[in-house]
């Protein structure tokens, strides 16, 4: 199948351009008979959603979705779910001076490379409003692992410089950067600021911690949990980096450092962040990704237009200084699809 | 497909345990026409094989392949390729010790969560030696893409605290550790045999490049060239965390640092690593990968056997003491694997 | 991937309920710079359209086609094509008297024992309305197809006991039972007509013939050419059978018969039916496929309700009294997805 | 994924040329915990095999399996399951005469426009031994589905102008033909082996009754159960057609004789061919498929050679004069293919 289209038992089939009509998903493999509502999918939206903090973009999308089939009385039918966002505040015009040049870290040049067609409308499908489309699926996913009791919780733990020492789960969505760490969080926001002031941006990392995830998810050999992950995380526009558990310093680390003993109470370390041979252990699933800074800036960078001349870029568009905080729930969203699937999967095999 | 199943136009389908009869992949959707031996196979194959240096496990396998169908005169014919590799030295008794126990760091406990089967044979299909198929069928990718002169090189940058200052691509293949800087090979090698005779094991990083993709390759959304790549390399038994270009470090860069910018010669520098918005954009394709410490050490630790009772583990077998030597190769492989794969898709997206 | 998804390299991802807000498709791995809009599209829909002549349902359903992505300029870009229809003339109430029972002929007691949710809403997603989505997607096949001189023609050869005698393509689109001889057009109309007066319903026959297809196209083993379109036909709600070439009149023929034999000028028969190993042989494509007459009848059937008690069945909805002149564009449309799929599977094979 | 691979949850992964080495199939996705001996494979392959009674070709094929992973101490372990037919009895020299022309109704002609390549052994890929690996796949599919109380029995109906008139099916394994009707097999017999003295062939039909699928399964819109036994069927070499219920007779019925009215009992006749909307309806599943007469005869055809000069053809191979006996194990099993990775989709749902 086709690269806009995910996962095997659960499927995802995303479409829409940033300047277009509009974005949208279409989820098959719905368990049916799941309770579902525009409410439950417009919250985890609304997360996601511009204009949302004083360091997201002042694009104003209500981003309002609609539930165009697969739900009857407020329960999925079984049928496939198609989910539609309309487009609203969409000013090309900010874009027709880009229109002719290749954004420095943007995909311009790989798509016209790809397509030999330019859609210069702010990104067209490389922009991160197709990330829309995965936290709608995301949502529909989401409510089936909770019914499993399966929670998943992403954040910040880093922006340019500044980590976080702590992990207060409750702080998180009560910062306008989402970080863990309540202490961190003012001066995070206050380095984005002034990222934006500078026409400047940032890069970070984000964290994830999964909850409940029964042991044996996952397949062996080629679609392991954590290679799913990966890929489902790599397939994020800013992503430039994963790790999970111990990651990259496991490679400074010895066997017997870094293996984690088991007792009968269960695992007493998680360097494996939760994952052994690619199959769930029951321990919490813990992964970190890199957020590059956002490509889009408004200081002058030197690039080529069309044409291949030498021109300067000036981003005027509206964006985030800093992609992590809205990143968080796409994260978590793409997490959720992975799992499902995975999950699903695994009932085909013992079946 | 079921999950020891790769590819969408080059799709591999790997089998065998560690200690069954044999391991093996069929291999479908080569371009028929291309001149392919035993030889060809066999030369990557050694590069992986166990037993070939110091600082590898004693285990001896000849690794002999055969190609049992889709080659007629040495010409691949467009039917699927077999490729079958029998064990041969293969001491179940090794493993009588192990099997009512979990080794740490294994998947052991993992596989008899999810089967609900104990097969105790060397870790059976979670085993290392399961990338034998992935190598094999890396050689006819490797093949393909050396014809379009796309040349793809692995070595070890790390080991434990000992890391690479220079890259030499010649020196690679002529230091046990496949290390690319002459000059902390010998250290590295040190490190290995002082490790294997503690009884411990040590991590490391294998770094990947990739030159000549032509831009254009990748797919966007889920199945970016990255994405894959990434889903690719972390399905590897040992693999904890990928990263692209500036990767992690791109989490404390600005936008103005980290964004590469565009002359008429092209990037004046490589932070993207090769990849923009998930497709090659000609540059160079750089990665890096955070190998594990090997989990069969042979110190004591700690764990429970299959009734949860607390036992004791001293894992007995030969196994290497480091894996980034015989990562290399298998990294190779699963790069041309992925890369001949989404060439392919292009050239149906454009048909 | 789901059931609701077709196609490898050209996929289309399909949605939507009879009775629900709208039906559409998403269109993946659409070439890019073909030039579309929404009158290409909506030429083959008026095809497969409600109320069109005498013989179709009197439903009336303008079934105006968006566009909602994909298409820029009139150019294709590469990027998923999301085309929806919005259901208008949707009478909830004709079906009230029918929520309770399992109409025979339908899969009202399928859908039930498979997904334990009603969805009584004219059938919902078992409807033919489904084919809407069909259509669409097929119109983008048919004109990536023409490109290439290939031209796809299906009509109608029988309806009960009337069978065509002749061939004449251009009779086909100009009587309402879309039959290939314009003498027994007319009787079939009247038998048509006539069953519509009784409350009665009758079956067809529907043939295609595919014109231009190089020799080469097909899969082996699974994928073969004829086994995709079989798929694709009997995926179709009410098609009972399919034969190509000699179809079931092989069964009683000799080897010498049925074999086509073959001179420089080309085959001299043709009893495959255009197609040798699951392959393309570059003569003409033939196939006919068994339409069942429609389920949705007024004449009064026994059936049971959802508790399991009987019930008599009079089905007062809006129906066509026999499905072939509408099945016509949808047998097109699916022939030129199946197609252009494998022909870009080709594509794939041979880079 | 490659045409040489089939089914989702349940995916088979064939290899092997006629002439070549071997012939075998990679089983993913088999539930763990199953027996599994050698003997529940070779059984099945016992019943396709060359040589076996009068009216099969002459050449001898123990057809001897080997099982090389997936299973230990005789139960499925979850692994993908490596089956292994080595090819014995291999005179390639009965093909020299014919490695220059295209035989009439093979896939010679076809498979060089393919592939540009010719691998003259005797078909190759295209041969009908290519379901070896079908059968031994299946074995494992119906193993599967004889623990859910499903069981399949395939038989000729028709061979040439003889048609069953009974449905005996103790009869069918104690025949030559495997026909339903003994009053008719010994006439039948008398066919095919006249058809064989005179260097001629025949067709037939044949039927496949299917039992205790309970009612849910099978996918709506694409992957429906008729659509994907229908691809299975008609990827079968020889199959020119296949029709389920009334079939083609659906063509001249009303909808008040098709429909298939239900009571409390269930359905009172079976016109449906026991599925309803793609899905299984609990009735028993019927259908039929059309086998043209083998294409090997040892009349004198014209054709040309791969330099397109008029040849005479003579086939001198060994060959069955009618495919129906041994095409009734390869129905059967691909039955249970379909329907075994049907069920664990429909389990994936419901999770």
């Amino acid at each position: 199948m086709s690269g806009s289209i995910y996962g095997k038992m659960f499927t995802i089939s995303t479409f829409g351009e940033s300047h277009g009509a509009a974005v949208g998903v279409v989820v098959d493999g719905v368990t049916p008979g799941l309770e579902l509502t525009v409410a439950d999918i417009q919250r985890e939206l609304d997360r996601r959603r511009p204009g949302q903090s004083s360091v997201t973009t002042p694009r104003r999308e209500p981003d309002a979705v609609s539930i165009l089939s697969g739900v009857f009385k407020n329960k999925t039918t079984g049928a496939p779910i198609m989910l539609l966002v309309n487009n609203s505040d969409v000013r090309s015009k900010d874009y027709s001076a880009l229109q002719r040049l290749f954004r420095p870290g943007h995909a311009d040049f790989t798509y016209v490379k790809k397509y030999g067609i330019r859609d210069y409308r702010g990104g067209g499908r490389s922009s991160g409003r197709e990330t829309v489309a995965r936290v709608a699926a995301g949502a529909i996913a989401k409510k089936l692992l909770a019914a499993r009791q399966i929670q998943i919780r992403a954040y910040t733990t880093r922006i340019g410089n500044i980590a976080c020492q702590k992990y207060l789960p409750d702080a998180i969505e009560k910062n306008a950067v989402r970080a863990c760490d309540p202490d961190c969080a003012a001066d995070m926001e206050k380095l984005v600021l002034e990222m934006a002031a500078a026409g400047n941006s940032v890069g970070g990392i984000v964290e994830c911690r999964i909850n409940g995830v029964p042991p044996g998810i996952g397949e062996p050999v080629f679609d392991k949990l954590d290679a799913e992950l990966a890929k489902a995380m790599m397939s994020l526009g800013g992503i430039k980096g994963i790790e999970f558990g111990a990651g990259f310093k496991a490679a400074t680390m010895t066997g017997k450092e870094h293996n984690d003993e088991i007792t009968c109470q269960g695992f007493v370390t998680n360097n494996a962040g939760g994952i052994l041979g690619g199959i769930s252990n029951g321990a919490e699933i813990v992964f970190r990704v890199a957020v590059k800074p956002t490509s889009s800036i408004a200081l002058s960078q030197h690039t080529i237009d069309v044409d291949g001349n030498p021109v300067v870029c000036e981003t005027r568009g509206r964006h985030d200084p800093c992609l992590c905080p809205r990143v968080v729930p796409v994260v978590e969203a793409m997490s959720a699809i992975v799992l499902i699937d995975l999950i699903k999967q695994q009932a085909a095999l013992s079946a």
